[in-house]
């Protein structure tokens, strides 16, 4: 049920992947034509806050990212992503598939607020400096405990999805959903180099899911270009020495 | 669209309303046939582990809650709301409405988490003792940033909303996303009395609507009965007194 493809126009902050990402990667997938509208416009960033503001009509979005298709304003990444993958082939027909997509789709969301939190554990309004005390208990928690739960558990769903063979997480071909756990990894990969580097033994069918998706033709020219902004310290996948697990050798040292 | 009425199963855990309730509260309100399983038999408890340890086929929960419907498994709560909704009249058939709807109830899921994370800012799997000073300044944040923003914004939604006059979030009608929000203002209530007094004044169509969806006959029925668990300080909305604003007199008294 594809429909015919209307200018999709992206709105996030310039800057940053955040949780823009996840919209891009599937846009860039389906080779669907967008405008990241507060990067590519000098107006855009004023046109983004008019939205914000309450300002244009439509859905009022809480918050960035949100995308206009039509006159429909559509927000919160998860929503938008099932929004837009069945219009550009990401995400199967089938309903019980689709709910299982987007089950994952939210438990990535929750994971990714998780990561947030390890740097701002307090408040989002305060520097990290501010909360670093707390940052350092809570990503103690988050690498010994969450992170490992949610790896481990996505790597379960793929190792149970045999319509697949182990290669997809949902169905028996990819969907936004790969996307979006390899933008994870991707990004795990930054900000807690260590600590992903000792579990990678353990989630074989993710990491080898992230090389596959990053190896697609369209997601490969696409990281290579301009648009794929690098990770960095303003974003949601920030690299603090002191919040990634000590390195091996140290650790084996230690003992 | 509505589906033949299977039985529908809920699995959450007993002694809690925690993220279980927004489904009950749907359930409740389409008068629908569900059994609370943890909950209502002896075996319950055991049959919902078997789920989230992967020994039973389907999607694999994260998470509870989930639900069984047929042969289908659907986690995460938003998802669930969004699978049953149709079914159940509780959400209208047009698109753009239901991805306005989802939006708003994931907002509503990130208004949660915060909550959540008011009295365990650094780890679920510590106590509130060991976590307090960090709580203390999270809530801070929470009552005086946060909380304003995402009740203000619920507000405005209602504002904008004209084809319900303002009475209901989306669409004409009452829908799921009606009965989360009840929930989100009847737990403040609960956890934060006295910053959501003080904030009640600039919310007068949320407050209208939290007692419009209390005084729908069937949410009214089961309210008063035994299956609507009380609030307590083992779920998401937990009242410590110290996080709480101050109460009004206290505050004025001080200046």
């Amino acid at each position: 049920m594809r429909k015919p493809r209307t200018r999709i126009e992206l709105y996030y902050w310039p800057g940053i992947q955040g949780r823009g990402e996840f919209v891009r990667l599937l846009l860039e997938e389906a080779g669907a034509p967008y405008v990241d509208v507060a990067r590519e416009s000098k107006d855009g960033l004023a046109a983004m806050m008019r939205f914000l503001e309450g300002d244009e009509p439509g859905a009022l979005p809480f918050a960035a990212p949100f995308v206009k298709v039509g006159t429909a304003v559509v927000a919160q990444t998860a929503n938008i992503l099932a929004f837009l993958a069945p219009r550009l082939g990401l995400v199967p027909d089938d309903e019980a598939l689709r709910a299982g997509a987007h089950q994952i789709q939210l438990t990535l969301a929750d994971f990714l607020g998780e990561i947030h939190d390890t740097h701002h554990p307090i408040a989002g309004g305060l520097y990290y400096e501010d909360q670093k005390a707390a940052a350092k208990r809570r990503a103690r928690d988050f690498v010994g405990e969450r992170m490992p739960k949610y790896l481990g558990w996505l790597e379960q769903v793929l190792a149970r999805n045999r319509a697949s063979g182990g290669r997809w997480l949902v169905g028996s071909e990819r969907t936004y959903v790969d996307l979006s756990a390899f933008q994870i990894v991707d990004g795990l990969r930054y900000a807690f180099p260590n600590a992903l580097a000792q579990l990678e033994p353990k989630i074989p069918r993710l990491i080898a899911l992230h090389d596959r998706v990053a190896k697609r033709p369209r997601i490969a020219a696409y990281l290579r270009s301009a648009r794929r902004q690098p990770f960095n310290q303003m974003g949601i996948f920030r690299h603090y020495r002191e919040l990634d697990a000590p390195p091996r050798r140290a650790r084996k040292a230690k003992r």
